[in-house]
């Protein structure tokens, strides 16, 4: 089966495929907000049904949380495990949206028309993007040219909780071949990329607690603790001077990159300054004595992604307050130990806690770095296939975010998972106005579907 | 003229004058957010038609901000300038009242009957002490035992934008005498207390900025500046190990205590444990070379009351936010100056900021610390007659809190001020389910009609 008609049959069908991602972008499925339960279970109801419409057998199916969604359509080898979730991060703050984020729209850009929405890109055009490719295929030639089951999973925007417990529940069914996760970016408009190595994450809050009630700064300060203090130094020191982490032994099983795949990384020209420029930053951040690409694909980090205490609600109000909380994240690379981070940082945290003040860690939770086997021959397949598709050769890239699923995938059903995606930096995932350019839908389905034909093929 | 009908008034009128502390409380007029500013004109309204019915001449007078209130009654020497503040502070965390703040009532606790309601005791409570003296001296004896003009504020809560402004062009009419505040407290349920020096007060809120929107982590996280980490750093390093402020001349200005005013606040007895324990706290912080009055009365301090940066909703979001706040306020003691504070403070965090992060200080506000002139006969026959009402003598006492209308009574108008004031430390105040008890709304006013006798007797 020949890949070009399916190629044109995409193009023609644009608009269509375009209604179907713009109806599923209007489904507010924000996973971290319990609000918004009833959402998720409608997203996932909406993509069953869509799967049907291919003609797979699709169900919705339980968890302790969001459901998953499960399809299986085709024959013949090899089988291939596609994975995307259908859950979104929350859309605040509101007010910096230019639109309702739930209510996308194309946009013409300086980068050409783009779809601007919350989910636009992470993931729910990536996701359809395999989809429309696969509706293509059927429509041009009757079937997939292979064998494909679709697992969409609607919690990978807060942290996955059912994901482990559903894969050891149902490892028979998924196992496959290889999986395909489309949920990363290009390395530039020109460049796709399949990612094969990802930095884990230890994700965990810290709250502090001292009085038993907020109490009036001129009544209490100079003898009361206040925990924002406690809580400022121990963020604050989280790092040294140099921009190296603090924990005692964070940096066990941090590999060194090899001096070729540094080199290889130099080839590729990264501009720190433009990526960074693009954000209205100038100067690189974190560990001073590593390239900036070492330091955003390689390199372990600590971030802390929201602190709050006290008052702050518009004018001033005086208040010594009870508590205060900060969200703390990890990027791991290499082995190290998700939970041997956790007990470095409740040690680092302990360690600074004066009389009166206590910690609470509500939620640690944590996935290891994943590196793939870029020596199988679907990489080399998927690669050439991606080049064909766009202006310049698909590159094997390293990538900052944290995808634990393909960590999974190998752990639990002993997948190799190739990470193919059509994001570029400037989408906004995470942030107001995310948007994913419609060249990226497009182009991504064609990709999709050259890489099925090669799949096949190989 | 005798108090002591006036005395037997107050006691057989107390349950209207709860009604109508009950109607003021009712009104919730929190001056911080704009919100409310209809509910402060509201106060402004009803405190006029209150201090009509007394028969004084009142007006609400127009300011940028909230109005004033200014009220004249009564004939004679001395002249009395009467102070209170008719707003309050906002009621958040709304979710740990146990009540409506703004629904007021009488409940029994193990101290007797309190007044539950926001503002009860900061500052409705206290100022109606005055009002409710007032009303049963014109009532036995058909005037006032001297002259009596009424100032009330609707800004305290919110840095008095419009105080100072307001005293400079009706300083002729303002002129008095003294000064008398309530909005202080009494030493402990015993003993009441005429506050002879105020710690001043500087208040910023800092703002920091870096990226130009909210970045993934996982993208930009080791490269990208996090401005949670820089504030981190800096509100960190405003003490040092010792508990001492770190800015640069802050100490410049303040004074050592007397050797005599310590060993008369020793003879005092203060439970420290005590003190803190009523609040789930145990051990003294901050300065650890100062006796734990000295830190509540008599030291400077800076605490930050507020900070907010990234996300820090429910869940997680990965987010490296574009920018983080913090409210900080330093409380000043002698001759400390508050402009010259603020330069030290914008020092310091200008001289933490990497490339790329931008500072904003849209607030500063500040007073300078005030100390009386205990020697004016007026201050020893407001202590005779304070300890005639209450069990144990009336004492001269410092205040942690700050009270700048006293400083620009003396500064603006030339006036010294007595601060006498009937809470206490567990009435909450700025806290949730603050309240006032039934005996220092009825004893204040008692205390204040044997005042007005001794004070227009002396």
């Amino acid at each position: 089966m020949s890949a070009d008609p399916v190629l044109a049959r995409i193009d023609a069908d644009l608009p269509q495929a375009l209604d179907r991602l713009m109806a599923l972008l209007r489904i507010p499925s924000i996973s971290t907000d319990p609000a918004y339960a009833e959402a998720c279970d409608r997203a996932a109801d909406w993509l069953v049904a869509d799967l049907e419409s291919l003609g797979a057998t699709a169900e919705k199916r339980a968890t302790p949380g969001h459901p998953m969604v499960v399809g299986h359509i085709g024959e013949g080898a090899p089988h291939l495990l596609f994975y995307g979730h259908y859950d979104v991060q929350p859309a605040d703050p509101l007010e910096l949206w230019r639109r309702d984020p739930f209510d996308p729209a194309l946009e013409e850009t300086e980068h050409g028309e783009v779809i601007r929405a919350r989910g636009a890109s992470d993931d729910k055009g990536q996701l359809m993007t395999f989809v429309e490719a696969c509706r293509a295929w059927i429509a041009e030639h009757g079937a997939l040219p292979c064998r494909v089951t679709f697992f969409l999973e609607g919690e990978e925007e807060s942290g996955s909780p059912s994901l482990v417990p559903f894969l050891k529940e149902n490892a028979e069914e998924l196992k496959a071949d290889i999986a395909l996760i489309c949920d990363t970016g290009m390395y530039d408009r020109q460049t796709p990329s399949i990612t094969t190595q990802l930095r884990g994450m230890l994700r965990e809050e810290v709250v502090l607690r001292a009085a038993s009630r907020d109490l009036h700064s001129g009544l209490y300060g100079g003898l009361a603790v206040n925990p924002i203090h406690v809580l400022a130094r121990i963020l604050a020191e989280l790092h040294d001077a140099s921009g190296r982490v603090t924990l005692e032994g964070f940096y066990d099983g941090v590999p060194e990159t090899p001096p070729e795949v540094l080199e290889q990384w130099a080839g590729l020209g990264f501009d720190a300054e433009g990526f960074l420029g693009r954000v209205g930053l100038s100067q690189p951040a974190g560990e001073q004595d590593r390239t900036p690409l070492e330091r955003l694909w390689a390199r372990p980090t600590a971030e802390v992604n929201g602190i709050e205490g006290g008052y702050t609600g518009a004018g001033f109000k005086t208040v010594l307050p009870a508590q205060a909380r900060a969200k703390v994240s990890f990027r791991l690379t290499g082995t190290q130990d998700p939970e041997a981070v956790h007990r470095a940082f409740v040690a680092h945290v302990e360690q600074r806690l004066p009389e009166d003040v206590t910690a609470e860690f509500p939620m640690g939770d944590g996935a290891p770095a994943t590196r793939m086997d870029i020596d199988r021959p679907e990489f080399e397949a998927a690669r050439a296939a991606l080049s064909q598709e766009w202006p310049k050769p698909a590159v094997f890239a390293g990538v900052g975010g944290s995808i634990p699923v393909a960590g999974y995938f190998k752990e639990i059903l002993g997948l190799e998972s190739m990470l193919i995606g059509f994001s570029h930096d400037d989408d906004g995932l995470h942030s107001p106005n995310e948007k994913y350019d419609l060249a990226s839908f497009h182009k991504g389905a064609r990709s999709w579907a050259r890489i099925l034909g090669a799949l096949a093929r190989a």
